[in-house]
C-alpha cells in the first residue's frame, strides 16, 4: 500500500483564523481509495517553510500533496519552493500561457501581467487541468516520489483532486482499499465498553484494530483491517456487536440523533418534550434534521417551578415535597405533557446542570428523565458531570437513547 | 518571540474522520498570546509517529504542544513516546495516583486496573491538572526545549491550556503581546461592513490590520498592531466603533448570547420564548450560560399548528388566511406568550428552516420575529438562507440580537 504526506500551506492556517478542512477532506478520500495518510503538515507561506515540509513528508511518504500558495500575488511561493526542493528550473507552459491570456485578456494587460506567474511550473511537470480556477494543479515525479501540487480554494483543490489526482494514483500506484466497519454506542463511556470488549480485543488477530472515539454523543468504535482480513473482521464486529446489545444504536458511522429522528418517522409517532435544565436542547437537536415536523408536535421549556405548574400541571405540593429534581416531578412532567395533545410519546428531563445549584443529596450533574410511551411511564436517573455545557450536551444524548430503547422496545421500567 | 510547534495525535485525523478544531483554537489562542505557531503537525497513534513528529517540531520550535493519546487504552500512546524521546523512564504519580483511585472506586476495580495508566507520566514532568477530566497534561523541560502534553477532548485540552499553560508560557518565555482590539458586530454581513468600513480601511497606517471574521453568530472584527502602534489602533477602533453603531454588541472577544444573558441579568427582565422554526435552540443557547434561571422562565415550542393555536392562543382564524409563517402569526406567537405567564419580554419566531416547505411567494429561508416588551411588539421580517442548519443558526442570533437592541432602546417598531 502506498502512503501519502499532506502538507497544507498558509499563514491564515497556522494563526488559526480557518478550520483546515482540506486537510479533512483529503485524508477521507485518500483513505477511501485505499492510500495510507501517513502525516499531515501545516506551514506558512514562506519558501523554507515549504521545502522543510517536503523534506519531512518525504521521510514518511512517497507521495505528497501540498495545497494552497498557488495564487498569483506575493505570498503565493509553493511553485518556487517544489522548483527548489527538485533542483529544476521553473519552465513556462505555453498551453497554460494562452490559456490564461485569453481569459484575464477582457480584464486588461494589468491583469495578463499579475497572472503571467500561473504559467510557470517546475520544469518536467505534468499539468493537472483546474475545471473551475485559473490556479492548475501540477505533478512531478522526483526521485523520492511524487509531488502533487493543487490549489487551496477548496471546490477547485476537489475537482482536480478528484477528476486528476485519484485517477492517476489508482492506475499508478499498488492501491488496495481498507475494510472500515462502525459500531456506533450510547449509554456506556469508553472505560466501561472497553472493560466488556476485553475478551474480545485480546484475541484479535495482528492486523485488525479497533479504535474509541469517544464523545458527547456517545462512543464511536471502528474496526479497520486489510481488505484481506474482512472476512474475520466481520466476525469480530458480529461478536462486538452481540457482546454490546442494545448499546449498539447504528453499524454505519451516523449520529444518535439522525437515528432517532428516523425511527420516529418510520414508527409514525408524534412526540412532544417537557424540558427543564436542557433548555430546549433536545428538540433543537431533532429540530436540526429537515422533515422533523413528521414527528415533533412542539414541547415546554420549564425552567422556573411557576412554568412546570402552570404548563404541564406540576402539583406545587409535589414541588415542595420532592424538589424540582426529583422522579417524582420528572414523571409528572411526562405525564403532564401528555396531558396537552395528541401526543405518542412525551419525554421529560430535569436536573442541576451546575456550576450552582447543587447540594449533598442532590449534586450538580443529577439529572432525572421520565418518558411516557403506551400508558407506561418510565424513568432513569442519572449521575453526571460537573460541568455545565457537558450536562446538557450528556442529558440530550441520555434522553434520544432513551426515546431510541423505547421505540425498539428494549427500555426497562 | 518563542516559536511553538503543534503536534495533533490520532488515526481518526488521517482518516479524515474528524476536522482537526483542536489545531485551529490552539493556534488562535497561541498567536493571540504573542508566540509564533512555526508548524502543525499531524500524526497516528503510533509511539514512533508521535516521536518523529517531535524530532520535527523541534527543528523549528522550541515549545511543542501535543495533543491526543492520553487516554487510557491501548491505542493511546502519547506518554511512552515523550519518555522515549526524552530517554527517561515513566514515573507513577502518587498524588494522580489517589486522585483516580477515588475517582473509578465507585465503577469497580476492573475500570481502577484500566485507569492505572492514566497515573503514570515522563519522569520529570510537571503535572498540569485536568479540571474536567481525569487524563491530566504534562510539562516536560527537555534539553530541546519543553514538551507540553494535552488530552485531545476538546473541553478538556481547552481549559488545561487556559488555566495551566498559557499562564506558565507567559511567565517563562520573552512573549511581547500584540495590540488586539475586538469589535464584535451583529445584524449585517462581511460585505455590508465593509463597504461601510473602506474608507477607515482606506486610511489605515502600515502594520495596523484588520480582519473580518465571520460566522453565523455574526462578524467579528479583529483590529491588530504591535504594542508601538497602540494609540494610533485604538484611535481606529473608535472610528469603526462610531462608524457601526448599533451593530456593535460587545468590544472583548465574546458571543452575542453571552451579552444578551448579562444584560437580561442586569436589566431584571423576566423572558419567556415561542419558537416554532428555530426549534428550541434560541432558548438552549440562552441555557448554556450558568445562571440563565436568573431570567428565562421558559417557552413553548409549537412546531405543530396545533400547538401554536392550542398553547399560545394562536387563533385558526389567522393560520389559515395568513399561514403559520407570517407577520400577523408571529405577532400572536409572542402576544400569546405574554398572556401565559409572568414575563416581561417575549419573543416568537415563525419561519421556514427548508429544505422543503418553500414557495414561490414565501421562500425557505423567510422568516418572522416578533419581540412584545413595554406593551410594545416589534416585528422584523428576514430573508435568509437555502440551508436548514444555517437558517436556524441565523434567526437565533437576529433573535438574540433584536432582544439586545430592544433592552438597549434601539430597536424600531
Amino acid at each position: 500500500m502506498i502512503k501519502c504526506a499532506i502538507v497544507t500551506i498558509g499563514d491564515e492556517l497556522l494563526y488559526g483564523h480557518i478550520d483546515d478542512t482540506n486537510a479533512t477532506w483529503l485524508s477521507q478520500e485518500l483513505t477511501k481509495n485505499g492510500v495510507i495518510v501517513s502525516a499531515r503538515i501545516t506551514v506558512g507561506d514562506g519558501i523554507s517553510d515549504i521545502q522543510g515540509a517536503l523534506e519531512v513528508a518525504f521521510n514518511n511518504a512517497e507521495v505528497v500533496i501540498l495545497t494552497g500558495g498557488l495564487g498569483p500575488t506575493q505570498d503565493d511561493k509553493t511553485r518556487e519552493a517544489i522548483a527548489l526542493f527538485c533542483k529544476r528550473p521553473l519552465a513556462r507552459e505555453e498551453a497554460l500561457a494562452s490559456m490564461l491570456e485569453k481569459h484575464f485578456a477582457p480584464r486588461g494587460p494589468g491583469v495578463v501581467a499579475l497572472n503571467e506567474k500561473l504559467a510557470w511550473v517546475c520544469e518536467g511537470s505534468e499539468i493537472l487541468p483546474n475545471a473551475k480556477g485559473t490556479a492548475a494543479g501540477t505533478w512531478v515525479d522526483e526521485q523520492r516520489g511524487a509531488i502533487i501540487s493543487l490549489p487551496g480554494v477548496p471546490y477547485e483543490m476537489k475537482i482536480i483532486m478528484e477528476e486528476e489526482v485519484l485517477p492517476r494514483i489508482c492506475l499508478r500506484y499498488d492501491v488496495e482499499p481498507l475494510f472500515i466497519q462502525w459500531i456506533m454506542t450510547a449509554g456506556q463511556g469508553e472505560s466501561s465498553l472497553s472493560v466488556a470488549l476485553e475478551s474480545i480485543e485480546r484475541n484479535m488477530p495482528k492486523g485488525v484494530a479497533l479504535a474509541y472515539l469517544p464523545s458527547l454523543q456517545g462512543v464511536r468504535l471502528r474496526l479497520t483491517s486489510s481488505k484481506e482480513l474482512e472476512k474475520e473482521s466481520k466476525k469480530i464486529a458480529q461478536a462486538i456487536e452481540a457482546c454490546l446489545g442494545h448499546l449498539v444504536y447504528a453499524k454505519e458511522n451516523t449520529t444518535l440523533s439522525h437515528v432517532v429522528h428516523n425511527m420516529l418517522i418510520e414508527y409514525r409517532i408524534k412526540i412532544a418534550f417537557a424540558e427543564s435544565c436542557t433548555g430546549g436542547n433536545i428538540m433543537a437537536t431533532l429540530v436540526k434534521h429537515p422533515e422533523s415536523s413528521q414527528y415533533l408536535l412542539g414541547g415546554h421549556v420549564v425552567y422556573s417551578n411557576d412554568w412546570k405548574h402552570q404548563e404541564i400541571d406540576v402539583s406545587k405540593g409535589l414541588l415542595d415535597s420532592c424538589g424540582a429534581v426529583s422522579e417524582e416531578v420528572a414523571r409528572s412532567m411526562a405525564e403532564g405533557a401528555m396531558a396537552n395533545a395528541g401526543a405518542d410519546m412525551t419525554l421529560a428531563v430535569t436536573g442541576i446542570a451546575g456550576p450552582g445549584g447543587g447540594g449533598p443529596t442532590k449534586p450538580v450533574g443529577t439529572v432525572h428523565i421520565a418518558l411516557c410511551y403506551n400508558e407506561i411511564t418510565y424513568h432513569k436517573k442519572f449521575r453526571l458531570h460537573t460541568d455545565r455545557a457537558v450536562n446538557i450536551a450528556l442529558t440530550t444524548t441520555l434522553a434520544l437513547n432513551m426515546v431510541r430503547l423505547a421505540l425498539q422496545g428494549s427500555l426497562e421500567a
